[in-house]
């Protein structure tokens, strides 16, 4: 039974969108025994047109069913695969068929580099998770907040003063705030580290750019800006403020706020992001800034985006929100038991608050543990967790102490399990341990 | 007769992906007259869930029939619609089928920002098409070429020299050069404008970046670089080097060049291009920019390209080159044609060469006309345009002189057609003109 043009409803004749229906889904379905996937843009099996089974870390063979038992944890990175599921199960709202001749121009309609669907539904969803003022606010587009954390920079440093800006972050921060303020070493703005050092400073002749995170990264807590004055200029880095991860108190309301779907829908490979603006000079100078770096943000990227929180917005977020505050709940709640046998580690604590969004007191259940090392003999909790086959991210990258260890709790099921194994294990070592 | 599973061969049920084929059919299915087009991520018409059309400039109304016969003409920007057609009468295989998880990682299973894929596809484009040379290249990815000028810009200009590198470019050029260049304000480079400045310089203490577009743009000379000598390093804009706009006359060779789709495939709006790098430090220090800039570019966005690739490779790129050089030549005949009969206007001439893609001896034809006002009163040949309904862009945008004016030729049929009869018109009415 051949055919290519088949009516479905009276409405529809379905033609062009066949073939590439028939390759995403025969991808799809190549199974990778749960422990890995098959993408379309994939690299082929030897002499077969069908792509390889990526696997999971620790996970090999042609199928992904080979478990490396010896092998490291990937506790390190941030990637958001536990909303990986969630878009499984939702396959046929989430799909997307791109025409060839989808938006090939410049500029949308309106000589913009912004869909303004996009832009409506952005505001949409902050109206429903509560978790920022859009009202009477711009919104800039970006290749996740990446692109859009150095045009902020740009932005609020460019002014009239004779010396640059200096650039500040509370310890423990994201390493990309410096790495990105110093390599695009400008004239106009300096990082200069640890924000402590100048919150009694009275010089008011120095413009002062501070990144606040608030969840933060690495540790979770709701930080707010340190800085105060005439002369100190906040961004809010609010990737992490979703009902995933902590409770939301209230709208932020922020001059300048980013925000991100690598976080929210858990696609980082989209690269999209999106800041949102009280002041139309900050605004125009960020837009330009997409302009001449990037020229805006992709409308292929753009056009998935739009798919994706039309998705988001389907169950009024209950949906996606309920799924990833229960992962996110569950893992945190395993990982605190682990930790709780433990007399070596310890966990950062944040307190619960009530949520306006799941209308009820909640617990945080953060992206990240912020774990250190009590033993005075373990000076590099990085070290001690890597002889144990866990790889975190070293605290001193954040500015921190050797003594603390970042480890990823967004990652795939297996990493997760993985992890809550091998900490296990370590943690039933230890002399006098709770559980001995 | 309504059905969501349906089997259409043996191996495959549709299922998941039809939802969204119905959805991006039934937008494509929307008549805009011929004049415009309906996108899926367009604006809503009022109280229905149907995105408006978006009309050709001049055309407006419901369906884009009625034509604003008052209207400027736009022949200013370097919109590629003129490849539009091309990728409706492909829709079959140019659609595609993005799954709600597809690629929600930061990275590839190579941990490497790049899919292995497309640079094979990039490579094959270049192999087929001889107009440069991968062999023993690294390849670099960007959000278009105005990414990648930033970064190489950068890339070249990081050394150990105390002065910053002088960036330069031969007049006329492409304004994002100095534009992008002044607006990074950087400590390791500045624009310091005309190329010619520095042709006989015996300084070797200083760096010198030169942009080298060949084609050029505005007036499709193919240029070579000014500068020689240990210190001097050329960037190839080889945006408009395909078999659409100019003979192929041999591979390009140089240490850096780039390429991007906007003017391949016509896909501006993707975002989209490609670096060719010799050397090994500086293809890292790229890739090192575009991690720092916004990690990459978007996976949706490199999707996108593959499948667009493989259209072109398909029929060994003859259908696309020779749709895109037929309806090329075609302007360019047209408009030349309505230019020798003016004694007020002359154009850019460019000598036919042997192409080795089309294996015979070919005329350029030209993404842009460079257009020059003859007249001694004619001071200002945008303006001159200007008062005939044509907007095109001044001289004085690429640093040249007032009295030239760039036309764009690969926008839309609509916009060609109208800029010839505005043209015709204006030539028809001078005084003497040659066919009076």
């Amino acid at each position: 039974l051949f055919m290519t043009n088949l009516y479905v409803d009276s409405e529809w004749i379905q033609s062009w969108s066949s073939r590439a229906a028939r390759e995403a889904e025969a991808v799809a379905a190549i199974s990778c025994s749960g422990h890995g996937r098959a993408y379309l843009d994939g690299v082929l099996v030897d002499g077969q047109n069908q792509p390889v089974c990526e696997c999971n870390t620790c996970f090999s063979g042609p199928d992904c069913s080979l478990f490396l038992s010896d092998c490291d944890v990937n506790a390190d990175g941030g990637d958001p695969l536990f909303l990986e599921p969630f878009w499984m199960q939702n396959a046929a709202n989430s799909a997307l068929v791109v025409a060839g001749w989808h938006r090939m121009s410049y500029t949308y309609e309106d000589s913009n580099l912004i869909s303004q669907e996009l832009e409506t539904h952005i505001r949409k969803i902050h109206a429903i998770v509560g978790n920022a003022v859009t009202h009477k606010r711009f919104i800039v587009l970006g290749a996740g907040s990446t692109q859009l954390l150095n045009a902020a920079v740009h932005a609020l440093s460019l002014d009239n003063s004779s010396s640059p800006a200096k650039v500040v972050a509370a310890i423990p921060f994201y390493p990309l705030y410096e790495k990105q303020t110093v390599y695009f070493q400008s004239t106009d703005f300096k990082f200069d580290g640890d924000v402590s050092l100048w919150k009694n400073s009275s010089d008011t002749s120095i413009n002062l750019v501070e990144f606040v995170t608030a969840p933060n990264n690495p540790d979770g807590q709701m930080n707010k800006a340190v800085l105060k004055g005439p002369n100190t200029k906040p961004i809010y880095d609010h990737a992490y403020y979703w009902p995933h991860y902590t409770p939301i108190t209230a709208p932020a309301d922020g001059n300048l706020m980013i925000f991100t779907t690598s976080k929210l829908t858990g696609h980082a490979g989209s690269r999209f992001g999106w800041a949102v603006i009280k002041d139309e000079s900050v605004y125009q100078k960020m837009y330009d800034y997409m302009g001449v770096n990037t020229m805006g943000v992709s409308r292929d990227t753009q056009l998935r985006a739009l798919k994706l929180l039309k998705v988001v917005l389907e169950s009024g977020g209950r949906e996606i929100f309920e799924f990833g505050h229960n992962t996110m709940r569950n893992r945190w709640e395993k990982l605190s038991n682990t930790i709780s046998l433990s007399n070596r580690f310890t966990l950062q604590q944040i307190p619960p608050q009530y949520c306006t969004f799941f209308h009820k007191v909640r617990a945080s259940s953060p992206a990240f543990a912020w774990v250190k090392c009590e033993r005075e003999e373990d000076i590099n909790c990085y070290e001690v967790l890597k002889a144990a086959k866990i790889i975190g991210r070293a605290g001193r990258i954040f500015q921190g102490q050797d003594q603390y260890v970042r480890l990823s709790l967004l990652r795939s099921q297996d990493d997760f399990d993985l992890l809550i194994h091998r900490l296990s294990k370590l943690v039933s070592e230890e002399n006098g341990a709770k559980t001995m």
